[in-house]
């Protein structure tokens, strides 16, 4: 997909090629909060800093203060205020990097609100250090090559199938059953009913 | 809980000194496969070692022949092989550190199988560089600081409420939406009836 922003989220800032060309390349840059901190030092400026400021230093606080968007929310953290000042601004096609590492907690909840962006017909995908999360509804064909390490979580899918892996998928009764799967060639299939999210790992 | 075992996973080794510590005083340790590589590395002898022996040495394999335990179990992974090993010898109280880190779908998986080892009746906890992820069946009082970061993830548990901590729980439709909350003073309640995961952030 051509993506129309990528988030910097609060995460460990990205350290594979593919986040960082990601990030390089992207047309608009917003900074989760204290994430601008490394963004900035690293030579970038970002085309909006959104959060409540509290990681964010007072220095850039006050040199960026023109495109600093405090957003005071309780119900939402910053990735999906990030999604929102996007959204409103009919950005729908958003890549985020950096929105894992450091506490665990954050980044289950990073990953899974992935699920919630795509209920709002948004598309988002997150890429990692390690691979990307696509959060997917329906039936689905996905680019692969042989080997590479597949793991799907299931968020509520009935009658998972796929072809082009190397263990058959099933309606798992828990979500994270569907991890640690074997893509057999370049492509695979996935035949389902409802929301669930593919890993794919880089080569 | 006093502790009868603990894992050392394939995740990042541990930098923060709660999970070096428990590591350092476990009676007994088990390292998940390539993990006992950094573990030996750092002058240390497992108890065990277990897994497919993908990522273990050439040379820790043979020199560490007698203690290495091959299992071959596609359904589980080495983190599972691991609680199975000591379930096993009668271990049901065991801590999990290494646990996270890399790969974000082992990450998921690691941590969310703790709800499986819970209805097992194990007493598993994680303990990772930020914190721990104590897995909870109904009603329980926690010790805690007040300003802790708390994140509670729902698996299923109906009734959610607490006392102790900022904002209020409800039943969530999504188990993430428990993230984020904060402890008001040194203790906190959970009354629930089912099973929940609870994350404590280090101070």
């Amino acid at each position: 997909m051509e993506i129309e922003a990528v988030i910097l989220g609060n995460g460990d800032y990205p350290s594979h090629p593919y986040p960082l060309d990601l990030l390089q390349q992207a047309p608009y840059v917003v900074c989760c909060d204290g994430a601008a901190n490394e963004y900035i030092h690293r030579g970038h400026t970002p085309d909006a800093i959104i959060g409540d400021g509290d990681s964010l230093s007072a220095e850039n606080k006050k040199k960026f203060a023109d495109i600093f968007h405090p957003i005071k929310d309780q119900e939402s953290n910053d990735q999906t205020k990030a999604i929102r000042f996007l959204q409103a601004q009919g950005k729908h096609r958003i890549a985020i990097v950096g929105g894992t590492g450091k506490r665990e907690d954050h980044t289950l909840g990073n990953i899974s609100l992935l699920i919630d962006y795509l209920q709002e017909e948004l598309e988002v995908r997150m890429i990692t250090d390690y691979g990307v999360f696509i959060p997917t509804h329906n039936s689905q064909t996905f680019t692969s090559y042989p080997g590479q390490q597949i793991s799907i979580f299931n968020f509520g899918a009935k009658g998972l199938q796929a072809d082009g892996l190397v263990y058959p998928l099933s309606d798992f009764s828990n979500w994270w059953q569907g991890t640690l799967n074997e893509a057999t060639g370049t492509e695979f299939h996935i035949k389902a009913s409802g929301n669930y999210l593919v890993f794919q790992n880089f080569r």
